[in-house]
């Protein structure tokens, strides 16, 4: 039986501001504040903007980045750096004001054009039925669904069993596109109005099965002994997310001129030239296409 | 006639990295140091990276812009921000291994879709001459002239009375796009062509009058009495760099929901929601379309 979880969700949380620099996030709730939305609604929906130091430096993050802070050790300890502060004050403020069940939507958006994405975790089946929810009604949706490799990150939606984290693309950081703006209100209408419908009604219809994209694994770039990128991502693979990369396909141009070519099992690439992997040595990561059953 | 002043030109300074966070140059100038590209070229190239410093912390900039710098009292002065010491630096670097005239090719991106964008200042009639043979060239390359603005702006380019700023987009800061740097490569090439053609023969052929985009003037964001914004650029604006805004059209979605509407002269607007003029309170940018003559 689907959505049996789904009475003990008693609160949304929307977030944003994660990445300081992805803004589509701070001016939802901005805006949301402004508007008063959601006010009266049957769960109750409240904002938080995670990163506000970051955000107002339109800035990934100011010493470290606050999506891979949420570990024991950080959450427990004592360290100085501004997100690790900052990741205690939210888990605080989350355990403070638990009355129940919270359901995480946690707003970013991309470099690479990944359309809009609904990344869950597999913990929960709420997480699925409410991504499944949003691709009804809006098709081109995909799902990106992670496993241990988002917890191994620790990131800020690990406050709670459920949440989604919508990503949006293709957009630069630290630019506010109206289009992408639009499509992130529209996808948050939808979570909110599944979780409400789960809550006080029934758990609307949803298919039986759907196609998801399972995380495998990171591919790096190509670097030299200083650590220096030697290779840039390929134009032949630029902006081609979820379309299906071959084997022997190009991925890279190096500088001196030579094609690289994929040698890995064919996938579905994801995060292609994401402007913030660089850091984390991500020229991209490649998933597999599956099928989930919501039952 | 054309080009009388071309023989003075002795050397040619591709510079990249001004903006730390725009990625083709930094990697144009590795590749051609890889390649050794123009060695032997009878105008002597070389190359600058012109902030290291922000480029190895992908950041347009550490202290300040290093491209509004380059003004007198920075330049004789004593001031200690990053930038201001490697704009006194760089304009050492320029006075002493002056041996003749310098012609500066900047290498820019932008978050805006601006395509192929040739900057000059009408200064010397070198500088829109060589971008009318790229023009001449690559068809769909369009010039923008700045006059006093751009000297107001105190920028890199400013060392000489030569140059061209080549920005090309769209694309995210810090995120290596193939397809650009591809088309940045062959923009240098032409323009070393150009003046290396007219150095050591003659000047190429080029038309009587070319179509420029001139500087009008700069259109903020709507904000509030605490400085923050208060709408984004308008989705029907967005991405319509170059093409005629006409009195009345919709320039702006505010967070309340309300369309703003252009109420200046019709004109055709460049650097449309370019992430870093967010920084300078610049939306976009008016241009007048007016025709330049080449003799």
């Amino acid at each position: 039986m689907k959505g049996d979880k789904t009475q003990i969700i008693e609160k949304i949380t929307i977030i944003g501001g994660t990445h300081g620099n992805e803004y589509i996030g701070p001016y939802f709730l901005a805006k949301a504040g402004l508007a008063g939305i959601y006010q009266g609604n049957a769960i109750e929906v409240s904002t938080l903007l995670a990163n506000p130091e970051a955000f107002l430096r339109a800035r990934r993050f100011i010493d470290q980045d606050l999506n891979r802070s949420f570990s024991p050790p950080i959450l427990t300890g004592t360290q100085d750096p501004y997100e690790c502060r900052r990741a205690r004050e939210i888990a605080r403020h989350f355990s403070q004001n638990e009355t129940g069940q919270h359901f995480i939507v946690d707003l970013h958006s991309t470099t690479a054009n990944m359309g809009i994405t609904l990344i869950v975790r597999d913990n929960e089946p709420l997480n699925l039925h409410t991504a499944a929810y949003v691709q009804k009604n809006i098709p081109e949706a995909r799902i990106l669904l992670s496993d241990i490799d988002h917890s191994q990150h620790h990131s800020l939606n690990n406050i709670s069993p459920f949440g989604i984290v919508i990503e949006v693309g293709p957009t630069p950081n630290a630019v506010l596109r109206h289009d992408l703006f639009e499509t992130t209100e529209k996808v948050v209408d939808l979570v909110v109005k599944f979780l409400t419908l789960s809550k006080t009604r029934e758990e609307p219809r949803l298919p039986d099965e759907v196609a998801v994209f399972r995380f495998r694994e990171k591919v790096p770039y190509p670097r030299n002994e200083q650590g220096e990128l030697t290779a840039m991502i390929h134009k032949d693979l630029q902006d081609r997310d979820y379309r299906l990369l071959k084997t022997g396909q190009p991925i890279f141009m190096t500088l001196q001129g030579d094609e690289i070519r994929y040698s890995g099992e064919p996938g579905y690439p994801v995060f292609i030239n994401e402007a913030a992997y660089y850091l984390e040595d991500t020229a991209f990561i490649i998933t597999d296409k599956v099928t989930a059953s919501l039952n």
